[in-house]
């Protein structure tokens, strides 16, 4: 079977143009299939308050009201998500952005009330992967922001790293699917003021005594939750670590294997 | 050769989201090939209010600096775009959000500053239809907002109206294109303030006559500039006046005709 890159960036990387940029370029050489996700970066939080519209993280979750909707949109899929698809324009990548909405790719439910309403929030129900497999066997690489849509006309705000496992998980019957999670740090660590302790391999076997240990902590849980479920849903490979591992897999990083 | 209709809404139906719903709704039951492209409205106008950014319109044309770059950013491809797009889905059209940059189907070059530095601002040099062809032949309608690039990494903000005719113009080979321009008038009037004189047929010969009689005045002549320009590069009509004209062509309406 061919192999598919699913690479989700963010963090500093959508913050700093110079480190995008350098990120950008190096992807858009990346040879055979691949698909972007980005997140949002702190571009969202910083637009809110020159609106004056008050941001609220529950639980390390905005909470989305209309006006805050409004706001992930315009910056998750205008302004970060256009700019990155022009950038490979110009570094020869042929690249279409995308939101869970264009061409009904991603299909989400908005999150139950329970303690928390976390308002337009979207869990994610169904994958249709068929328009992203035509774009792909031509050449062409889909972006995707964070936003997915509930097939009634809503659109929902959406975790990037849930949707880069889901999109991975939807390709992994007809590809290989590699997926990476790029942030600021080196992988996985067991110390977090420490760069060079990072955990190189976890398992399904030493994840929970990595947690109850207490040394995998609140912040690194859903990203490994999300790495876990691509791995048991026939995903060959999950990678965590600094955006140049995709590049050069023999940078240290966190490896996630089943077992 | 089979029929395919470009339909650029503007003004009002974009503002009044009961207007926008009404014509989405009629717009995803057209059978056939389509593709829409939407204007702004005034929303771009009431963010950069909000945010404290100077509006400048010269001639009709919004200066466009790095701020409202990334206003129009967010609100054309971000806002307006998703939003339409996850309505199309709701009523079973599968419809994709496009810029110029997306595909790399519409290549600009920034207008070279003459009397008047536009500033971010640009002149269509080339359309790629490929993919939007690829998409099209998939049952999938390109939904268009009215920003480009320049395949450098630069988004440009490109007039909606040309960017219609720019995409009838590309399709003329391989299809029969008929191109709508939707706005809040019955057509082009003799009479601004009598909505009831609309003209009918507006031709190369008359057209100009019409211009030099004080009929035809300063608004409407890009919009008509650009009609002609598409009737001479095989678009096989253009039509201008309310939504309603491109689901029942027996509505009163402005036909632009060759000769």
């Amino acid at each position: 079977m061919e192999t598919l890159k699913v690479i989700k960036i963010g963090g500093n990387i959508i913050d700093i143009e110079k480190e995008m940029y350098a990120f950008l370029e190096k992807f858009a050489r990346l040879k055979g299939p691949k698909i972007l996700v980005h997140g949002g970066g702190k571009l969202a939080t910083s637009l809110a308050k020159k609106m004056n519209i008050k941001v609220q993280i529950k639980e390390g979750r905005r909470i989305t009201d209309t006006a805050t909707l409004d706001i992930i949109t315009m910056t998750y899929a205008g302004k970060i998500n256009k700019n990155i698809v022009a950038q490979l324009q110009a570094y020869q990548c042929n690249a279409i952005g995308f939101s869970g909405a264009d061409g009904n790719t991603i299909v989400s439910v908005k999150r139950p009330i329970k303690e928390i309403d976390y308002g337009f929030v979207g869990d994610i129900k169904k994958v249709h992967p068929e328009t992203l497999s035509l774009l792909i066997n031509n050449n062409i690489t889909p972006v995707f922001c964070a936003i997915t849509h509930d097939a009634q006309g809503q659109l929902l705000n959406t975790n990037a790293d849930t949707i880069a496992s889901a999109l991975a998980i939807a390709f992994s019957k007809n590809y290989q699917v590699e997926l990476y999670y790029c942030f600021e740090k080196k992988g996985v660590l067991t110390s977090i003021d420490d760069e060079q302790s990072v955990i190189k391999n976890i398992t399904t076997q030493n994840y929970k005594s990595l947690i109850d240990q207490g040394i995998i902590t609140h912040g690194m849980i859903p990203k490994l939750d999300n790495s876990f479920y691509a791995i048991k849903n026939l995903v060959s490979q999950v990678h965590i670590g600094l955006p140049d591992m995709v590049f050069d897999t023999t940078i240290p990083h966190t490896l996630i294997q089943d077992s």
